[in-house]
C-alpha cells in the first residue's frame, strides 16, 4: 500500500502560496495535485503535477475529481472557491470511500456562510455581536425612523462573494432603485471601525480550534486585504473559540471582523483558507502541517496565539512564466 | 574613487520586481537603494538599503533625493510613479551635476505623454493612427451626428493616472452631466480590439531603441495586466520604431497599443518601467542590464525582437513580512 500523503487542491487559481506551502510540507512525504479550468492558472505550475478540468457546473465535473482522486492516490482535498465548498461537503461520502478525506465543513455549515442574511439570525439568536442587516426593506424603514440605523448602509446580494455588487447607498430612493432592479439583496449597517481577520484551524479529530492567527487590516485592494499586521487579543480568541463551538466549523476558516468603541463584530465567515492566509504561514502559524498531521491520524496540539504581535504583512506581484 | 553603480529607484512602492532585478545584475557590481514616502512599501524590503522619504509634494523633497544621491554615491536614479517623472526631468541637470544619471524622458516628453489631448494631437499631426479623441464636446456632437464615431465613448480626465476616473457613457445627457461636474475632462472613442503593451528601451548614448518586447494583454485586473503572452510583429516593431523617434523618448518606456482590424492604434505611452515589465525580463529582455551598460558609458547592441513568442505571464501574490 501506498503511504504517500498527497493532496488535491481544486480551483487553484492564483493561490499560489498555499500550493507551495504544502508542497514544502510535503517534501518527502507525497506531492501536491492541483486543478483549475483554466491553463492559465498559475498556481497550477507551482504544484507536482496539475490537471484542467471542466468548469464546475458542467457535467461529469464531481466524476473527473474523483478520478483524479484516485488514480493519484490522494489522501486529502479542498478547494480554493467558495462555490466549490458546498460540492465538496455535499458529496464528502462519496470521497471518503475511496480514501479521501475532505478538509472542509459540513454542508449545513458552509451553506450557513454563504446566505449572509442566514449568518445574521444565527449570529444574532446565539447572542454574537454582528453588523446589523435586513432583508425586509419596510422593516429597514421603521428602524430609520426609530433611529435604531442611520444611512449610509450598504446594500448587497445575500449570497456573494469578494465585494461583488455591494453598493453604499445614502437614501431611501436609493434602496428603492435597487431593490426594484434585483432579487435577494439585504441591507446592511455601515461599520465604521477597525476590520480584522483570523485564520482558524480547527482540528478535524478532536474538532477542538488548535490555531488561531488574528491580524489588523491596514489597506485593502479589489476586495483582498493588501497589508496587515498581526495582533492577540484574549478577548478575541475567546470570542472566535465561542463560534467556532458553537457553528461547528471544522477545518480551516477564514472569519471577517469588526471592532468599533472596543466591541468585536462578527461579520463574515469563509470556510476555506482566505487569501490573507500567507501572513498567518509566515508568522509561524502552519496551517498546512496540522492537516497532513490530520490525514495520517493524529491529532494537532493547540497553539492558539503562539506567534508574535506586530509582525507586517505586505503583498506585490510575483510572476509565473510557461512556455507553450 | 568609488567605481561601484549604485542605483537609486524612487517609489518603488510594491515594484519587488525591478528593485530584485537589478539587484541581481547588480551583484559584485553595486547596491540597490530605494526609497518610499511610507514604510509599508514592500520593495523598501528588496533593496541593499532604503530610507523612508517626505512626499513628494513636501517642501524639501527635491533636496533629501539629492542629498540620497550624493552620500550613496549613487551613478542612477528613476522613479517608478508617473507624477515623480516630470519631477526629475525638470531637475535632470542638478542629478547629472552631483554624477548622477537620471534615467527618464526629457521634461517636454515626459509633459507630453501626461496630457493626453496633447498626445492625442501630437500623434494625429504626425499620422500615427490613434484613439479618436474631443476636448470640445460640440465637436464631437458634430461627428456623432456625421457617424464619425458613436457611442459607447469613454470619458476620462485629460491628466490622469491608471484607470482612475473614467467612465463609459452611453449618450449625450451623460457627457453633459460630467461636463458639467468636472473641468479638463475629454472624450474618446471606445476601441472594440485587442490590446497589446511594449516595454521598449532607448539607448541614452546612441539614442537608438534597442530592445522591444511586445506581449498580448489576456486579462486586466484594476487597471493592471493580469496575464500575458509574448508576441512578435515586424510591423509593430516598426511602428514603435517611428514613435520613439519622433517623440524623442529615452531610456525606459512602456506603451499601450490597440489592434482593430488588422491596424495598430497608439493608445498611450508612460515614460517609466510599466507594471507588466516582469514578462519582458523573465523573457530574456534585460533592460536593468541596458541601463547599467549606458551608465557605465557603453551603448547597448540591437536586441529588438530577440524573445519568443508565445511566453505566458501570470500574476499572483507574493508577500513580504517584516517585523517591528
Amino acid at each position: 500500500m501506498n503511504e504517500d500523503i498527497n493532496i488535491l487542491i481544486l480551483s487553484c487559481g492564483t493561490r499560489n502560496k498555499i500550493v507551495q506551502y504544502f508542497k514544502k510540507e510535503l517534501v518527502g512525504k507525497g506531492q501536491v495535485v492541483a486543478t483549475d479550468c483554466s491553463e492559465l492558472a498559475p498556481a497550477l505550475y507551482d504544484a507536482n503535477k496539475h490537471f484542467i478540468v471542466p468548469k464546475m457546473d458542467e457535467e461529469g465535473y464531481l466524476d473527473t475529481i474523483l478520478s483524479i482522486c484516485k488514480e493519484s492516490n490522494i489522501k486529502g482535498v479542498f478547494s480554493l472557491i467558495d462555490s466549490e465548498l458546498s460540492l465538496l461537503a455535499e458529496h464528502k461520502q462519496k470521497f471518503i470511500e475511496i480514501g479521501t478525506t475532505p478538509i472542509v465543513s459540513d454542508y449545513d455549515v458552509v451553506e450557513l456562510c454563504f446566505d449572509k442574511y442566514k449568518m445574521y439570525k444565527f449570529l444574532v439568536k446565539n447572542e454574537f455581536k454582528t453588523i446589523r442587516s435586513y432583508m425586509d426593506k419596510e422593516e429597514f424603514y421603521k428602524d430609520i425612523e426609530k433611529e435604531v440605523i442611520n444611512y449610509p448602509v450598504f446594500v448587497k446580494p445575500v449570497k456573494g462573494s469578494a465585494s461583488i455588487n455591494i453598493n453604499k447607498v445614502n437614501s431611501k430612493e436609493e434602496v428603492e432603485v435597487l431593490f426594484g432592479q434585483f432579487d435577494n439583496l439585504m441591507i446592511q449597517e455601515f461599520m465604521n471601525g477597525i476590520e480584522y481577520g483570523a485564520d482558524v484551524y480547527i482540528d478535524m479529530i478532536s474538532g477542538e480550534p488548535v490555531a488561531m492567527f488574528t491580524k489588523e487590516k491596514i489597506k485593502m485592494r479589489a476586495g483582498e486585504t493588501d497589508k496587515s499586521v498581526s495582533i492577540k487579543d484574549e478577548k478575541l480568541f475567546r470570542l472566535i473559540g465561542k463560534l467556532v463551538k458553537k457553528a461547528r466549523f471544522k477545518g480551516i476558516i477564514d472569519i471577517d471582523i469588526f471592532k468599533v468603541n472596543g466591541e468585536y463584530y462578527i461579520s463574515e465567515v469563509n470556510p476555506r483558507f482566505g487569501g490573507g492566509y500567507p501572513h498567518g504561514y509566515e508568522s509561524g502559524v502552519n496551517i498546512p502541517k496540522m492537516i497532513i498531521e490530520n490525514i495520517k491520524g493524529n491529532k494537532n496540539e493547540n497553539v492558539i496565539g503562539k506567534y508574535e504581535e506586530g509582525i507586517y504583512m505586505m503583498k506585490y506581484n510575483e510572476v509565473k512564466i510557461v512556455r507553450k
